[in-house]
């Protein structure tokens, strides 16, 4: 079969390209080849595999050619950012309405009706006047986003909906979590320190965390948002049940409880490295976000969120030790 | 002040125009000019009041040339019908979706922040799998469209609650109900009888009710949805409350309670005009469609259903005797 991955490039992406490469095949099918579309270049080592192809430059530009290469599976992840969009918000539109859509009608063209992986996002949900926001958001909770990302995100969820009505595509939605713990730098996002107040001190850096410690938000590690979007994709049309949009799995924790399992999976002086200090702009952007998610529908398919959040930490360490920059990134580490 | 009305040639947007001129204000404001955007010419008692101007042609064409004008307020009425979306996918996307994101972003450009009324639709609801629809749809109702119309509407919702986030404009949605009794001809939608078993009787006409007497739905009349959708532009911002539609009031009546409120109003030889042929498709279709509507958040401002289905038969029947077509529209009635 012929995948598509759209910000195949990113750090999920690539993870999801690597992991199918690895299985060698998607829902009982050989994998032959996977297109993975991004701005940006994917990584060598999906290069140097003779299944991959790489298409470099932005997702708009690339749907018409995208129709001709008759793909039987597409996972769409590919998305500007949140703070990107709320700085510029042709920019938000263009990357990620107009950008669904045109990839949808190229789809929708070329007529093999492949199975399609949304990535939308717990960004749908927010606080509503007319609704108050629970603490544990629900498949069936009543979006309300407030943010230009979100708000796309949950548009695209019911133009996919509408597709596979049509019999364009067969679409699913599936709702990630934050993905925690992110590889790199911070990337200026008000969700950044999720990952930061981890990744930094594993580096022997110190970190500040912008929030109080009873803050709770729902996470989920890299390889469990992984095994989600393909656990969707392999997903029977009657399985799925129903046109609406899932949530993937989330753990709910609180930063306390984040920095006490740090401590017990790296040690006090690594916990040590962080410290608190309001930030009220992020901590006001943080008070709008559901402090967890529920996943009843997610876990119907098989899925079930991480064990604990030590978990998340010892695959994150894991990732380090196998990539080339371990010494670096877990210098913080006493080994 | 300026009113740009889309659709405004329209048997809602027509009425609409008519009733704002009469009034020669909206929010307190004395109303210098309206422009009818429609791909139809206006009638001619709108051409000939000199603060009417008609652009006619596609709205997606118009909306650069709309940009310059510069409107204190919009009301968004333009819009391709539920069957026509149906029938030609890419008509609906263009109509309904490119269309009002094009007009936002004229809007956006002209940089005037108008309030802009936006017409959604009860269409907005539908049963799903993971959700049961309740038997009379709220506000927060979560939405699941059956339609590429109700998709369409849903996502301009969400579409202009984040403009209005923006502060680009002031947008409100309401959400119509079925809008009754229409004059003319039947015009193929499944919802059509719901005016024909009224109309076609009070001209002397047989129809066909393809439905039993048991099925309920929301219904509103011309005179009470128009003054919904100027009672919701005047709203303040704070009255309004929050960012979601709302549902515009209905009365929830059943087929049988019609026929009641017809023989009551119209004699008994009318009301025999109408038979019952069950016709499994529209049947079909109509069960999927909410048996009624509640509408919490605009009675807040002020607004009520009509009291009665006579009540609408009977502004059905003023209407025709006040225009140029009464002796054939109420042929059938005995007077």
């Amino acid at each position: 079969m012929k995948l598509l991955i759209t910000g195949g490039a990113g750090f999920v992406g690539a993870r999801l390209a690597r992991t199918l490469l690895a299985r060698g095949t998607l829902a009982e099918r050989k994998i032959e080849r996977i297109v993975l579309a991004d701005q940006f270049a994917p990584p060598a080592d999906l290069l140097a595999d003779a299944r991959v192809t790489a298409r470099t430059g932005a997702l708009l530009g690339q749907c018409a050619a995208l129709a001709d290469e008759g793909f039987d599976g597409v996972f769409h992840l590919a998305s500007a950012v949140s703070g990107e969009c709320e700085l510029d918000f042709d920019l938000g539109l263009r990357s990620n309405l107009d950008s669904t859509r045109a990839l949808l009608d190229a789809l929708r063209l070329a007529g093999k009706k492949p199975t399609f992986v949304f990535s939308s996002s717990v960004a749908v949900f927010g606080p509503d006047p007319a609704v108050p926001l629970p603490a544990v958001v629900a498949d069936t909770t009543l979006p309300a986003p407030q943010t230009s990302y979100g708000t796309h995100k949950l548009m695209c969820e019911y133009l996919i909906a509408d597709y596979t009505r049509k019999g364009y595509i067969d679409g699913r939605s599936a709702r990630l979590m934050t993905v925690t713990v992110r590889p790199g730098k911070p990337n200026g996002a008000a969700s950044s320190f999720f990952s930061g107040i981890i990744r930094e001190p594993l580096a022997g850096v110190e970190s500040v965390c912008p929030v109080a410690p009873e803050v709770s938000h729902p996470v989920s590690s890299p390889g469990r948002t992984v095994a989600g979007l393909i656990a969707v994709f392999e997903a029977s049309r009657e399985a799925f049940k129903g046109r609406l949009a899932l949530n993937l799995p989330a753990l709910n924790v609180t930063v306390g409880e984040m920095l006490a399992a740090l401590e017990q999976v790296a040690g006090q002086a690594v916990r040590a490295r962080v410290r608190f200090e309001r930030d009220e702009r992020i901590a006001g952007i943080v008070a709008n976000w559901p402090g967890g998610a529920s996943a009843a529908r997610a876990a119907a398919l098989g899925l079930q969120a991480d064990d604990s959040f030590a978990d998340i930490i010892r695959q994150y360490i894991d990732d380090c030790e196998k990539g080339p920059n371990a010494a670096d990134a877990l210098k913080g580490l006493a080994r």
